[in-house]
């Protein structure tokens, strides 16, 4: 069920460590994702003068890839992109990884919170690695195809 | 050096279990990669039907993407798809996975081999987890920003 998927994917997604963010057809880059599916949103923090950041200056349509094995979901968002200068929410996201990356931490002023509002998705979920290959011998055993997880179409 | 990090890629996306596969500008699929430096290829497995497998007939530009962090690569791929009909190729890339998800294995007819041959890419090689988490923690105690492995353009 669609519900369930949208469930789901917030969940997995929680897990992912890095995607590759592409905004106005520009060359995708790494992002690490912070989820809230509460606000319906993805976070990224960067830093001024990065192509992310640039283009989201007065908005842009945006897609993030998730091709990540480990936390078992494969996916393309799409969505739109903004700048946001919600400190609070810059507090609740930010975290170890982001104060390595700035000289003066979460004060520095080269700090910028991006806000990526998912449109639709088409996600993949996969089974857990172990699960996956029990599939796998299982369907080598009796001729079934393995259940390969979840996949559909998110309208957010 | 950027015949270090072209060889580099090889190593890394060997070890990548899927990424997402995108021809002629249509939706991305997750399909699993036959790294293959010596070819300068990189193979797909697919069914008769797929997107790819449409796309590929007469040749198409294609663009994959990896964001894996458990091999420690992310990328954007820019290249050629074509349809092979190379059976040594094929016999060579066959793995239980791809068994498992074909009814009549190897022989099934609607196997499709199918060869991206990469003009360019920019890649970013980030350290181990646990190299990272220590690079982390080295900036945290020393103001310095982590050393975040290897990025770059490659052109094959």
């Amino acid at each position: 069920m669609a519900t369930d998927l949208k469930a789901d994917f917030w969940k997995r997604i929680d897990n992912v460590q890095a995607g590759l963010l592409t905004a106005s057809g520009e060359r995708p880059v790494p992002m690490a994702p912070q989820a809230d599916a509460d606000d319906n949103a993805i976070w990224f923090i960067t830093a001024a003068g990065t192509d992310p950041e640039k283009a989201a200056h007065g908005g842009a349509e945006a897609a993030f890839y998730v091709a990540d094995p480990k936390a078992d979901i494969y996916a393309n968002v799409e969505g739109r992109l903004e700048i946001s200068n919600d400190s609070e929410k810059l507090d609740e996201v930010w975290n170890a990884f982001a104060a390595a990356w700035f000289e003066d931490g979460r004060e520095d002023e080269d700090v910028r919170l991006i806000k990526f509002t998912p449109h639709k998705a088409e996600v993949w979920l996969t089974e857990s690695s172990a699960a996956f290959l029990y599939e796998v011998a299982k369907a080598n055993l009796t001729d079934d195809t393995p259940d390969g997880g979840e996949h559909g179409q998110i309208t957010f």
